[in-house]
């Protein structure tokens, strides 16, 4: 790498090429993801444009997109021109809305500059957003060999066939001929014959995270979308599904961690720092609430000072409970069977194990504290306080991702500071209510 | 559901077999996961080996594992000769080894129990156990019309066919021929004179997160796996990525939240339960440990009971430094790019992060605990100790899945209660440590 550093900064051409010569595409981007815009610009223009768009279009979206200021709307249309258009699609979204209009208008490829202008209509996260507009359409009534004439003429658009797809004269989709089917069928066989009428397909408006569950569900290759209609209108391969799982279980993460933004390690020490500090502050003010609260229990304190021991192991049980809760519903959100519970019969069965969880632990807490502190007291106080707050942080942790995922908010924040903070205040509110009560009675 | 229910229990044959005729297989493997082993065994005999075996092989783990347990190995063989290798180890791995040796011995595909048996000797979460030993190989010296015949045979046994293999006399991997150039190449043209040589493929011990990362990057169908002598022993598919890349993020979820086990939302109480517990105890012994360190601290408390409003906070703010900080790395972890840090590098950078964020919450809480609490002392006790701990919390967030990593342990396992609860402690010591030290000199 620092070889080639000093070559970039050289000019060294002779060498820049010979050691790229041959090297598949998607390891150029992944080198060229560490190296700033200028050099990468100066590197892909030793290339073929060809060549160039595709390790553009394989770079990370954070360094293609500073990368992608750097060059002139007709040159990135040109890259565009090579590229399917579901890629170049997603190149258009990163830019600024002026730009993307000079790009599609530089466009040599009009049929191209269309389709995608028709997918930038779409949402990303939807089935419109992730399809490509290439692929082989064969009518009902078109032989074997029309279906190879098509591929042949369709050739140097499409990186993958999976099959071929049937449609009626109004382009109403109804089935498919996979391409092992074709090497094995004769020429002059009708498609209509051959086809299968038993395939999936999902519509433009279905959200990603379904798309890659049916995906996932029928171990698809690629899958077809069709509009309202039915008819055909693009289709999405796995390979981009494979993306969609990965980010969207990175997105978890980092709700799960308290992390705006997509950050990397290898972002810049501000932006890592500004990703980190909004929910950091979240805790804090979480925090002083908490003092704020604890602060009106200051002469039981001093009068009874081993109230404040049990504060850690209250707060951390009450925010293991509520994480493993939101973590179960969240798992089985992201996988629905074929039958879902409603959202009342989950709840009482989240209830029933936290009774359960609940008793072992207040029981064992009961000893400890016991053990710790021998006044009968407080290890009844911590351990009431402690089987409530169990109960407590189940439920609201069992409740809060469905009721996110109902407005449409990933479940996954549930599992994030957020709540965490309100169970720990929550926490606190039944510990010292409880201890309160219990001491007044005693 | 309930009516399919009504007609097992009355063994309704007529009404079962229409109702499933024409349904996709993972459609009836998912509506089956919600039956019980006996009535699914009555309706899977009801159709036909081919049809049934491929159900059982897209039921749920869990559900198989149950329901495998109500058929004979004679059965089982049965269902084994009709699925392809990888499916059919996947199986056989979930059954004990006396029986899975029967299984073997009672197939009738002589050839598949064989291929089987191979991939039985690689671990579950390596390419070759990953990996089907279906696939289309040709030799450097065929014609295409040979391959297209090759193909033909195998058609029955290959559910999905991506490109031809192309190996020397010797087996070794040469490259490989897309369907697509099958397709448009003319039938005489030798296999030799228009194979890619620059394919990918991995080696059988290849760590399946590996090979999850090969196929994303290079957009793969298909990856060709191979021995160490580069002799091509099987293949994988992307599909099968897919269930790994979303077993891998179930499993990094599970860890975050502390949940032993695979365990489900419809799972009994008591597995539910008892996967939640150990983590919670580990919790619980956590908040002894507390409670028993701030009882040293019993006259600091009477004496200033403020002392004890802050523990929350400190404890939140080291809690979520810490997942953050682990969860950064972890994502790095997943997501390697072309040129990794060495870990001293990392750790400084991550130190670099924690003193931004720790001088901001510092100076935040500095007037934060004033407000709340006019002592002075206090404010720069916890001010002082929320510093400390933000560094020591986003040190050991960052080392943590570093070094489990390198002890190839899940680093997820790092954002799980395990660590909160050490970073709990940890937390507390120094803020206690802080707070005796000021207090002295004060």
């Amino acid at each position: 790498m620092e070889r080639f550093q000093l070559a970039v900064e050289a000019q060294d051409e002779a060498f820049i090429k010979e050691s790229l010569e041959g090297v598949n595409h998607a390891d150029i981007s992944a080198f060229l993801d560490e190296f700033d815009a200028k050099d990468s610009k100066y590197v892909l223009d030793l290339l073929d444009t060809e060549t160039a768009a595709d390790i553009i279009s394989g770079l990370d979206e954070d360094v293609r997109e500073q990368f992608l200021t750097s060059f002139e709307p007709g040159e990135i249309a040109e890259f565009i021109d090579h590229l399917q258009t579901d890629d170049g699609a997603d190149i258009l979204y990163e830019l600024p809305s002026k730009e993307r209009e000079e790009v599609i208008y530089s466009m040599e490829n009009e049929k191209k500059a269309h389709d995608i202008l028709e997918l930038l209509h779409y949402d990303e996260d939807v089935a419109g957003g992730l399809m490509a507009k290439e692929l082989i359409k064969a009518n009902l009534n078109w032989t074997i060999k029309q279906c190879i004439e098509e591929i042949r003429k369709q050739a140097e658009n499409l990186d993958k066939i999976y099959a071929v797809y049937v449609v009626d004269n109004n382009d109403k989709l109804l089935g498919k001929v996979s391409l092992k089917k074709l090497i094995l069928t004769r020429d002059d066989t009708k498609v209509g014959e051959i086809y299968e009428d038993d395939f999936v397909s999902v519509e433009t408006f279905m959200p990603e995270e379904e798309v890659a569950a049916v995906i996932r569900k029928y171990d698809l290759d690629a899958v077809p979308v069709v509009n309202l209609k039915g008819q055909l209108v693009g289709r999405i391969t796995n390979d981009d599904i494979i993306d969609v799982i990965t980010e969207l279980a990175e997105e978890e993460r980092q709700l799960m961690s308290g992390i705006t933004d997509d950050v990397e390690e290898d972002d810049s020490i501000w932006k890592l720092s500004k990703a980190r500090l909004p929910w950091l502050m979240i805790g804090l003010g979480g925090g002083a609430l908490a003092a704020f609260f604890i602060g009106f229990y200051e002469e039981e304190i001093i009068l009874i000072p081993a109230m404040s021991f049990f504060i850690p192991l209250i707060m951390a049980t009450g925010g293991n409970v509520g994480i493993q809760s939101s973590s179960i519903i969240v798992q089985s959100l992201a996988n629905p069977g074929a039958f879902e519970e409603n959202m009342g019969k989950r709840l009482f069965k989240s209830l029933l194990v936290s009774i359960v969880n609940g008793a072992v632990l207040a029981l064992m807490v009961y000893f400890v504290v016991l053990g710790i502190n021998s006044d009968e007291t407080i290890a009844r106080v911590v351990s009431i306080a402690l089987f409530s707050v169990v109960l407590l942080s189940s439920f609201m942790g069992t409740i809060t991702p469905l009721l996110l995922d109902r407005f449409d908010i990933n479940p996954a924040l549930a599992s994030g500071p957020f709540i965490t903070t309100a169970n720990d205040l929550l926490g606190l509110l039944i510990y010292f209510g409880v201890a309160s009560f219990l001491y007044q009675f005693s």
